[in-house]
């Protein structure tokens, strides 16, 4: 809608319409005045005194279209700099990804990068849609080719903003950054990674830290794991209350997907490169040579 | 130094020093030329071209003294508003916390709330001090009696921005709320919290989201863990690498802390109160009635 | 498109297109490649490097339109707070208005408060119009109804953001609060304005500050003087420059008023009152017995 | 107190301490329950239900301090970028600059560029000293040598943000850019600054705009005037009332300035550096090879 003329950006904001045209109403009417369970229904309702029931409102997933297609544009720039951001399905429920082959992962509608796990869950899914069940699962996130000395100090940090950026996604549970949970298992000499230098080039003999280190960027591999609660909205009769403080049952009805990763997946990507262009742009200002730089020749 | 007259706040903001008098200056002498492994040193050094390497800066833990000092603040509000925030050590290394004795937390150095885990703990540390070494470990925090409807939609969730609030404190490796990774394993029947009503009182009968939902606080206990690395400084000899690439030797010395988390329970809970009196504050403003109230009647 | 459901908002945000019909793109040929005087074709151009030519982008009015929108929904609220607005044209080139009556206001397409004045000014439009030429003036704008206490102290004065929201809009040349200008020529004794009480309401026997001191209501009327250069775009041949900084002349074609003010006041009352609501809402939390009644009552 | 190492700035915030030394507490307690006429008194005690009543708290000029130190630093770096700030008293009363003459401001303690208008100012001021009286004044400020493209589209223009900046200082009643209020009396052909170019460089006939279109700096001086009230304390008995809001007669004691001014000129500088230097880090991300320079060079 704006922000775009003959083929370039001119520094207004881009803004654009995505219009929802897969949207039954019907299917909201019999949950209107009800809290489903592990919905945001009754936190919203709790907090405004009011509550749009038709799909969620901003509790839905619909509203993720904006943050892919802000993602989109950011990924293209990043990509400009050689940094590349990568998410997959890592597991559904307890079916952990063993061997991975990243070609896979567009091979297979549930973006798991290894044949086997995905056909093992594949199966796992259609036993879950037959009991109008869901499950949980874990994506792991990757960001190759980002140079050091990216994220800020003390609040700030690299870690700390991309963890808010990915927690703001719904369903998240949990994030970690390299070894993650299980870090707190090592001693510190099995788990310092251990700097050395080849041909001018810093190097770590592990990357336990996930490529981070007091908050900003150590120019390896930045990895996390992300782990995702089972999609709430099932067909299964489930007891609750409505919004009248009754107790009462209901039965979700409509098209609901018994695992949400696969559809998580481009929003992480997103997410990341929305997180990590903006410390880049923050990242300008760090030496008086640089501004001076910008200031006399751009 | 500012902001209070006659034991009130007046508005103008606090500030205060805390002048650190427990530094020593040469036990850096040794170490600034040198990247310690699993420190900022490298990325500090990287970003801005310069360190202050007397102490690691602002990627030392000595910075968190003010996130305490805010904190107090922070909690002294929210205690009048009848929250509780409450940390401690739930493991160390692959010593996890069995039996719940919070009395028990402030009776011993480690904050465990368990006599028999933290036993076995001191004598594993006690070990690792022998052998310079240290080990990682994890949190838990709890926030209770805070009302349901804080927190914001979106990109502001309250457990988005509490990962944010976690995770910039330094030697933090991931963070998890509710059931957290393990979520990923549930399926949806299984996960998903059932609200029932009584006295007219919104209740649960499991606290899975651990008191989040849809990003906003539903009125049960919001529950996290955080995962610790182990303290990168080991006075071990290390292999490793200076500022001018080449590849050296280090072996740290100083006070350093085997095991971190004790000292870190109180800048969590410090962390948790800001971001939760922020979060309440910002509350202040979801209904037109309570704009009306506070304009007339304040 | 969003944000509100069954007639009330919903927290989400109020978005809505204005879709701009009255727009000719050929008058905009001849001046692609042309930096017109006193406009921001050469300012853009230079900072970005590329422009939109085709009614200037956003250095044109046309987005005004959305800050007019969102003074339209805040004007509701104040009006709910007994907050009102009000901005006339107070001056035509040298003809300055002289009776003021307020209700001759929407009476006139000048948005001038005085029939006399309208009419000497209209004819000297008329005038300018045959000269292809245009004309400056000045805009008054005042706050009545406003409690005492809005605003925040140092940076963000009441009139700090005031002069910032008004100096925002196009073709803006100065801001003054109370005596403005003339206060500079006024002794202490003569400007001091005197408080005194009568029936335990304060008052104050002159308005010579406008309504705010230190930065923070007082609770007596905001006033505000508000200066406007002529509308750069004129039909008279004049000399420029070109993009390739050839020397050129050229005459600006389209559909230009004479004088801006007209189409200012709406904008200025929008900018009043989007940055009131705002200092409204921050004013909320100054006590922390208002803190207490909105997390416990709302 | 922190953020310089050896000379360099280090990324940590640089704090410092400014005792306040000539401060003579006993002088405030015959003001403390009363509301002096054209001070924050009684705003800030009607915001806050309490006052600071020893020196006026943030709304005294002492504040000012921190932004005289904090603009010291802006004004060296943007020294380095070749960018002057230029402010001096333009006014006294109605005692205004005729000839400038820049060498003089600091030859006189009234910061006046002309010796004629400088010698009646004081005897001006010495007359208002045996009165207990104040008097207003204007100030002039100029930017020289910022090249265009500073400043952003919208709400941030560059005058939006310098008249934030300026009006933020106490005592200020107004602001006007180039030829300010005067613009408004002219017609567009009169006013409109023509652009010629002269050796490949763009420069105009003119600089009624003072510098700025569109919000964006265009090459030229930027020039404005601040009108600034009578300081508010004088000696001189006046009526006014106290926090029972009984009506009483008060007489200012302590050390006043009858002229606020020269001590306003320095707080200017620094305001308008700081808001300078922000808009330059800013700009630096206007294009995509600024951003990849920066991202790869530095």
């Amino acid at each position: 809608m704006s922000g775009i003329f003959k083929g370039k950006t001119t520094g207004t904001p881009i803004s654009l319409i995505v219009h929802n045209k897969d949207y039954i109403s019907k299917d909201y009417n019999n949950i209107k005045d009800i809290y489903r369970p592990s919905h945001a229904d009754f936190t919203y309702d709790k907090k405004y005194g009011f509550r749009d029931y038709r799909g969620g409102g901003r509790a839905s997933a619909r509203e993720t279209v904006a943050r892919v297609c802000a993602g989109a544009i950011a990924k293209k720039i990043l990509l400009d700099l050689g940094i590349n951001i990568l998410a997959y399905t890592s597991s559904v429920g307890n079916i952990k990804v063993k061997n991975i082959d990243l070609d896979y992962i567009n091979k297979n509608p549930l973006k798991i990068p290894c044949e086997e796990t995905a056909k093992k869950a594949i199966q796992l899914l259609d036993n879950l849609i037959n009991e109008n069940n869901s499950i949980g699962g874990t994506a792991y996130c990757e960001i190759t080719g980002l140079k050091a000395g990216i994220g800020e100090p003390v609040f700030e940090k690299l870690d700390a903003m991309l963890s808010k950026a990915i927690m703001s996604i719904g369903a998240t549970k949990g994030i970690e950054f390299g070894l993650g949970f299980l870090a707190s298992e090592k001693k510190g000499n099995e788990y310092n990674d251990i700097f050395y230098s080849e041909n001018n080039e810093v190097l770590k003999k592990s990357n336990n830290s996930g490529g981070i280190l007091g908050g900003i960027s150590d120019g390896s591999k930045i990895t996390m794991n992300i782990a995702f609660k089972p999609t709430p909205s099932i067909s299964i009769p489930q007891d609750t209350i409505n919004n009248n403080l009754e107790n009462v049952n209901v039965t979700i009805k409509g098209r609901h997907d018994p695992f949400i990763i696969p559809r998580a997946i481009p929003i992480i990507e997103a997410m990341v490169a929305i997180t990590l262009l903006d410390y880049i742009l923050i990242n300008m200002t760090r030496k008086i040579e640089c501004v001076k730089n910008a200031y006399f020749n751009f």
